[in-house]
């Protein structure tokens, strides 16, 4: 985890980076959302260090976004499963994938998301709760909310 | 630019993080799209070394994210203004902080999208383009698509 880094932002996008910004966090979330990645040999097909895997596999644990199961006798058989905050950033890496898709794949998605139950293309879209689909970034603006502090 | 950190990686979204993944860099991304941060001095308000700002705003001119506007006379005028594939970084921003507001904000969101025209809450929803909403991330596939490079 990043730690401190972003401790003078008051704003729930840099908590959340300071969970799963760091390198390689979000493809190891990414694995474990969508390829079944459970045990430590699993992620070990993300080309990573095996040092860094494992900081970050301890950061998710320490964080509520895994949890371990298994036996402590055969540390081998761990499994790293997502727990219900793990798996809620699955639109975070989905937009990130749409965005690579539309701006840095030049020969088509190399993966597509789709829906289990009936094949359609699964896409993120950006809505107003009061009136509809949001078109635009413009459209959108940010205002203090109950959890900013006053300092 | 974590240049070739993912480089084994074919995915859109480990594409996606070589431009944005680094620290700051969606901070800096969501100062521009939801603060109208657009100077040098806008984004000094983020807790920021200077080389590391300087660092991050010419990776984005560099990765057509942003770019620079003004007179090379006057570099402390110059302008860091979103392109469209910077803007269209808004749903990245946008799903992290609804996960940090779900997970990260006992006291509430500090910070709350909405929508300028009418006011109303922005959220995002993960749709599928067949049968509608999607509910649960075990729902979601991925299989292979156009740009899966065959080796």
């Amino acid at each position: 985890m990043l730690g401190k880094t972003y401790d003078s932002e008051i704003c729930s996008a840099a908590r959340a980076l300071e969970l799963v910004g760091e390198r390689w966090s979000l493809l190891i979330i990414r694995d474990a959302l969508f390829s079944g990645a459970t045990r430590y040999s699993d992620f070990r097909s993300l080309d990573i260090a095996t040092n860094i895997l494992k900081t970050r596999l301890d950061g998710f644990i320490e964080s509520g976004i895994m949890e371990r199961r298994g036996s402590l006798r055969n540390p081998d058989h761990f499994e790293y499963v997502l727990t219900d905050k793990g798996r809620d950033l699955a639109a975070v890496v989905v937009a990130l994938t749409e965005w690579g898709d539309r701006w840095l794949a030049p020969d088509g998605p190399p993966g597509l998301y789709t829906h289990s139950p009936c094949g359609g293309q699964i896409t993120l879209v950006t809505t107003c709760a009061h009136c509809g689909r949001v078109y635009e970034p413009a459209e959108v603006q940010v205002r203090p909310g109950p959890g900013m502090r006053i300092s």
